[in-house]
């Protein structure tokens, strides 16, 4: 398995959620260069209040994470326990207080029941491996159906390795999502706080499940030093991919989703309009409905681009379905069967071209289904 | 009944739709003074263009209206069609052409199937009656479950009469709808271009089903100015009266919705942050699930705050849900099944206050149901 040298991971369950893990620790032996990338949510976590300033500190050995309880809308109490549960795990790993990033997901508006996770720190400890990176990955999800990590290599060896959570209230600017992204390259913190809001605003900051933006996303990038980079482009690149790869795999596990959707636009007059084009289209509750519904109704894609307020003509207006040519100058040109076949895959690009300018946008978006309902409704996120 | 003076009604069958009525005419034998309000979309439909023309001439008549087809997305064929039978209904009316306002409701990027509605257009015309005010309201139903109708009188005897549809796509900003407001009352152009826009901008905009804008929207005010106006501001207020009448029981109506629920904010600093907080709780898919589920996760409503980015201090926000103080400082103020009890209720007023200026904001919304999912999913709107 391709794991970036110098991390070790752990995940437990302390009984936050019932019988499922719920708290998960990353630490490095060495001091960590890292950086991070949070919610824009005026509502802030406790453990992206504390986040925020620990990225700024020097010395960094690790993440603490825990799911079940996102400590969102607890006040003073919150980010004490936050701070609580940070000292405990340092003290045993040894490392200085506050030294340990923090993460946190799931309800909002519920204190960390210390009294269920404090007992388990040594058990979380004892259980550190380089291996376990799949236990901190279980560790972090709530709607999720699978945990999802991806790995890749450059050329020269350089490991990086990326887990994430989320399933649900993905939206344009990175909602409920965790993610962390692990390399043993050698890096500057200059170099992460310039190029990690770089990554995350073409991966994360790319999807669409819902609309809804949260009080704790965070994307913390984490690296150990031990090999050196040359190629920096190839370097950069195979972060983005697997920040692009995370991104996919939260999309594709979207709370009831059937299908993953890309919608791309081009032709756009500046990059702004192209965003919000496809992002009116990926939040469409209608157009998500219609493709659920595999109903090749494209009024609703031409509704969901018109409701932007963006000045266009109709009639200059190209789509295309997973590479059919489907509608042009307001007519649909292949029979509605085809378009209904291409409808009924589990992976569908759709390819709205303008005749405004050179701009393009792509955005991961789902469909919307009855089991979407029946999560957000009956379950307490 | 209260039937505005001056106005016959007349709704038939053409089988645009199934065995439904899918054509209305509203007529008066005298000139009428008359103003629009239409949608912001940018992609208008065919009845859209044409309205807002005619509007600014002298000579109106009435309204022809159609469900089942919108008439949008359908290029210069579609005003021509749309034309065709504007020309056809007048001449049998023996007024000018292009007295009557066009209005359409439907599936978007279909053509008007005028060799189903011009073999009907007799019918329509031997049907005009003032009773038939009902026929006009069913024939302009699309997802609606009930014709949506309602009357007013001033005391000056005046009589206001309100008739819209709308069931879905009802978002911010006036979404697939059509209302009609009649009035005996002698009124100006010019009242009606300053009052309409304010009257739509406190009723119709103020409404939210599932966040989309439409194609079609349109708003007509027609005056047969029969009877004098002394108390103007009471008439004003009358006529609000009814537009909202007829925005909550839009909202009502909502796809699949089991309750309505008005979202108030007050003490923001301003009337656009108050607007944007309202909206933002209003069109949450994680509140309005939440609601469906009748739990009180109180987390999503702050987190629909703030992901608004308007900023606020959390601990300053309280929340009443129908005037029972629920949450402040970030606690739970009522034990949970208190709350609960409340949120079962099919009419529900949460209540949102903030510490920072005077100024508020009501919206109404529903919950988002399974059968929101079928209709759209399944039903081609």
């Amino acid at each position: 398995m391709l794991i970036p040298k110098g991390f070790l991971f752990s995940g437990v369950s302390c009984g936050i959620k019932e019988n499922k893990p719920d708290l998960g620790l990353i630490y490095s032996p060495r001091e960590l260069t890292c950086w991070g990338v949070f919610t824009t949510n005026t509502v802030k976590a406790a453990s992206v209040l504390l986040g925020k300033k620990f990225i700024r500190q020097k010395e960094i050995y690790g993440v603490i994470a825990n799911s079940g309880v996102a400590n969102a809308c607890t006040g003073e109490e919150g980010v004490k326990k936050a701070l609580t549960l940070i000292k405990e795990v340092s003290k045993r790993l040894s490392i200085p207080y506050k030294s340990l990033l923090p993460a946190s997901t799931g309800v909002i508006g519920e204190q960390l029941p210390l009294e269920k996770i404090l007992p388990k720190i040594d058990d979380l400890i004892s259980g550190l491996s380089a291996q376990n990176y799949i236990h901190f990955a279980k560790a972090i999800m709530t709607t999720d159906t699978f945990p999802k990590v991806v790995f890749k290599k450059t050329e020269e060896d350089i490991v990086i390795l990326g887990v994430a959570k989320g399933a649900g209230m993905i939206a344009p600017n990175m909602a409920t999502m965790l993610a962390f992204i692990l390399t043993d390259a050698q890096v500057s913190k200059d170099y992460l706080k310039r190029v990690l809001p770089k990554i995350v605003d073409h991966s994360f900051n790319r999807i669409s499940v819902d609309g809804d933006t949260s009080t704790n996303d965070t994307v913390y990038m984490l690296c150990s030093n031990l090999k050196e980079v040359r190629n920096w482009e190839k370097f950069e690149a195979t972060c983005l991919e697997v920040a692009k790869e995370l991104a996919y795999l939260i999309v594709k596990d979207g709370e009831g989703a059937s299908k993953v959707i890309k919608i791309v636009i081009k032709g756009a007059q500046t990059k702004k309009e192209a965003k919000l084009l496809a992002n009116s289209v990926a939040n469409s509750l209608l157009v998500k409905t219609a493709f659920y519904g595999e109903d090749p109704n494209w009024g609703r894609i031409l509704s969901a681009l018109g409701k932007t307020g963006i000045k266009f003509v109709p009639e200059e207006i190209e789509i295309y379905l997973n590479g059919v040519p489907w509608i042009a100058n307001l007519k649909v040109l292949k029979n509605e069967e085809k378009i209904k076949e291409e409808m009924r895959k589990p992976e569908i690009e759709l390819l709205i071209k303008l005749k405004k300018g050179k701009l393009s946008c792509e955005v991961l978006t789902t469909d919307l289904t009855e089991e979407y309902i029946r999560i957000n409704a009956h379950y307490r996120t």
